[in-house]
């Protein structure tokens, strides 16, 4: 859920082995400062595009359009444009169209001629009600920053953007309750909120575009999920549009609440396929007045896991984020930015440690503890931590930057998996060893040019990464189902936090059981009987 | 859900308020040590009954057997050995039917001649199989501590009980996640957590009887709520069996499974109505190093509002619980234990304020500042703080108490709902004067003898007592709907944490909208054609 929306400096201090021990990270050495000078924003990205974006359809062939489906005509429109305006809609404007019908990494692209932004709950139960009845297939689309290509159309589907829908309808201070529409931006909840001593559950990079709303229909992780759980947890009440138009109000704002089946769970990651989402109520915690960041170089992953064990028990209640990624990560970073080191020397894994409090001096004992225990054990090889704000930011920006620099290689094969935490590495050096085998990595020659991994090794989730000079079927072929077998057999996700989307729909056995894909179908029937939302997608095909 | 099950002894000290100032609550006083008489086990309690307990269909009129419902015949009971075996069943035998028949308040009671006690979750299946096909109707019940007669049968139905399931499957110490049968209870499971340096994430009078299946079938809150999230957090997997036999394996140890509708949601807090849970994963904390237990004397409940709000910013990450009683309650309490007061003098309103967190000395500090910022503010009027581990198992026992007192008293109408911390204690109020005017409640003679109230602030919980001569219809009839419409109308739940059952059923819609209730009957119908689980509850019948 990462997008190039947020621009950061990176800048880093040097500090070797001996004096971390000797000053026990005392503030008082200056970080060195570095700009990055990659990263763009979403609007020049989109800019510089050429638009020459491969049709998803072409891309991946096997899609056939839903006859059932109604194609679009003007008398559509006109209706349409009694409910929203026609200053809410966006029809046969291929400039304008673009931006929704194609995701942010520019992998996949629909061909959708209508685009509608409706402004209350009530033009998208009208919206709705007309598709259905008219069977007109519809994309519910949030801030576009998915990776599995749920939030743009596969065919000619109308593309219902929430963006219109974007106020905060109420805050209570003393639960921290906060009810919103769904069109909300994260990182402007988040700041209003930062204003009243609060903060959103969740983060993730891509907080500057994505929407609140689409954050709950993808169930976004996210670099906050170790500490204020999942969205499951957090997500207090939803209200809904049920594709025949119904609204459904289960917008509670009460901490509990045991009277019937808590139905808003259904819609928490269902990518918009069983309903629209238009306004969330969700559970808020205090903004931490104490925030520390800091970042570990160690020899082996057997130390990320010891390091990672020790920290749930030293730092524990302030534990925020427990980061990781392999010196690939680090190459690949350094290949696309100005060819910094992080520290004076490099090692086979980092690890971002972050700690969130109420009191400075107590965090700061606990983590320098943990922190010198870590390099008395030997854990650590090495270590830096951030000074202020502004070194905060640049350590995450590092850790956050990985999937920009990878959107720079010529192509990119992303997993986002789970396991368990002990399997997480041995699942890439087993790709990187099978790719060898396969001939296509290791060569000079070779297409797969690195696997770099990264991720948040307190949720056991990898982003799992083959970068290569080009897409080839052949890669491919090595990589799926070989990837998702080897999950499997190890209990684990094939997809963690990004969802299924037109990506990863046809796999979903490999992570679900017949008899729940069977559930998950007659749910979907039962809800959606037209098939109208968000099809050839989340679910497999046969 | 607070059982009797546990007996505590219950002591304090009494602190005035320039002592607690000058000693700022440090460890050099002792408790004084008060032995409370009346806490019996539920073994006990069974033994002292006299089974004269009224039938749920005569003390509540209007229920009538549902024909499709087959009765059940030898024939029945000689298949059902054929599953679990003749020693694993009971049937009928009143004294052995008996504590499977009826709720552990002696509200409820059924009729069920026929308890099954399967070993496996494929005999369970076999059962469920079978109910489905003859349509012989079936009560799921754990350790049968509800409150809302969940649990036991109104007519005849079958108890299946899941007593016989409770093996521990496994447990990742990276991770902490624990898979077990769901018929283990919940206080075993958290002492073998606890010898691991964990601890199970909920917490309630109840656990030494309760059933973890059971406690996600109710989705329990309880005591640790405030911290550790909702069961819908925390909840990783689920094994269930549908009602037509039908295992579903939803058993995922991961934190994060973005693969298709998070269907275990929707079993949680469902009461066995569309299946029967026989297997969890769950995620579990650590155990904090240091806990610390205080209590507040206030004068005002807007005291306790001031006092929860601070605590949330200078408790913040280690505060565990907030409970609050009034006077009223503690009087229950000293009716029916020795008459000893808590402090010196009484107050209008007490606070019990728990701290969790792996650094005592950082824990004592925040407490001590926090304690000393509430009396130098005028918001708390005295307190204590537990010295060791037997002064905090005292301090929760009273708090604990209230449940076993109010089971002394000849009636109690028992409710348990939430809505805005703010209007908690209104609500109170507004309940003593409706009652005073109504004419039952505040003179000699009056039936309604007092009204009670405690309950877990954090969580906007509030547990509403009323205790009476006896049951009486002029005095339910006061009560509700009255007390339904004024939680609605202040956007309240009517079942904050005890559920449904048959005690709340026919009042669902004053909490959920009709559109809801509506979708509500099409899942059950989905899940259960027959309608052979858990009937005559959970839904209204029209």
């Amino acid at each position: 859920m990462l997008s190039p929306a947020r621009i950061r400096t990176i800048s880093t201090r040097f500090i070797s082995k001996s004096l971390i021990k000797s000053t026990l990270f005392k503030h008082n050495t200056a970080f060195k400062s570095v700009t990055v000078p990659f990263i763009i924003n979403r609007q020049q990205q989109q800019n510089y595009a050429t638009k020459n974006v491969s049709y998803t359809v072409d891309k991946f062939p096997g899609y056939v359009r839903n006859d059932h489906f109604k194609k679009l005509t003007e008398q559509d429109v006109e209706y349409f444009k009694t409910i929203v305006g026609a200053n809410s809609l966006i029809y046969n404007n291929p400039d304008d169209l673009f931006p929704f019908n194609t995701d942010w990494m520019h992998k996949f692209r629909g061909q959708s001629q209508l685009v509608l932004k409706p402004k209350t709950t009530q033009q998208v139960s009208d919206i709705l009600k007309y598709c259905n009845e008219q069977k007109l297939a519809v994309v519910p689309q949030g801030g576009n920053t998915g990776l599995v290509g749920g939030s743009v159309p596969v065919f000619d589907e109308i593309v219902l953007s929430l963006q219109g829908m974007n106020k905060i309808r109420g805050f209570d201070s003393v639960s921290g309750i906060l009810t919103a529409d769904a069109g909300c931006v994260l990182e402007v909840l988040d700041n209003w909120l930062g204003e009243k001593g609060y903060m959103m559950p969740l983060d993730l990079g891509a907080k500057g575009s994505c929407h609140i709303g689409g954050n709950i229909a993808t169930n976004a992780g996210g670099l906050r999920l170790l500490r204020y759980g999942s969205l499951h947890g957090t997500v207090l009440g939803l209200e809904v549009v049920l594709p025949d138009g119904t609204i459904l109000d289960n917008m509670s704002t009460l901490r509990k609440d045991n009277t019937g089946y808590d139905i808003k769970q259904l819609f928490i990651g269902s990518e918009g396929t069983i309903g629209v989402i238009t306004g969330i109520s969700i559970l808020t915690p205090h903004r931490s007045k104490a925030v520390n960041v800091a970042l570990l170089g160690l020899n082996s992953f057997d130390d990320v896991q010891k390091a990672f064990k020790q920290s749930r028990i030293e730092l524990s209640e302030i534990l925020s984020a427990f980061e990781f990624w392999d010196s690939n990560a680090l190459q690949m970073f350094k290949k696309h930015a100005t060819p910094k080191s992080v520290m004076e020397k490099e090692y086979p894994f980092y690890v971002l440690i972050e700690t969130s409090g109420s009191n400075k001096d107590h965090d700061d004992e606990k983590l320098t503890n943990y922190l010198e225990n870590m390099m008395v054990e030997g854990v650590a090889e090495d270590g830096v931590v951030a000074q202020d704000e502004t070194q905060i930011r640049s350590l995450w920006s590092l850790r956050e930057g990985f999937t920009e620099a990878l959107g720079k290689e010529p192509a990119v094969y992303k997993y986002d998996i789970s396991m368990p935490v002990d399997r997480l590495y041995a699942c890439v050096e087993d790709m990187r060893q099978h790719l060898r085998e396969g001939g296509v990595f290791g060569q000079p020659d070779s297409p797969v040019t690195d696997v770099v991994a990264y991720g948040h090794v307190g949720d056991g989730n990898l982003h799992l990464n083959i970068a290569a000079s080009c897409l080839e079927s052949r890669v491919s072929q090595l990589i799926e189902p070989y990837l998702f077998e080897w999950v499997a057999n190890h209990q684990g996700s094939i997809s963690a936090e990004h969802g299924l989307g037109v990506a990863k729909n046809e796999f979903l056995g490999y992570s679900k059981s017949p008899v729940m894909i069977q559930l998950m179908k007659t749910i979907k029937n039962m809800l959606d009987p037209n098939g109208i939302m968000n099809p050839y997608k989340y679910l497999p095909s046969h």
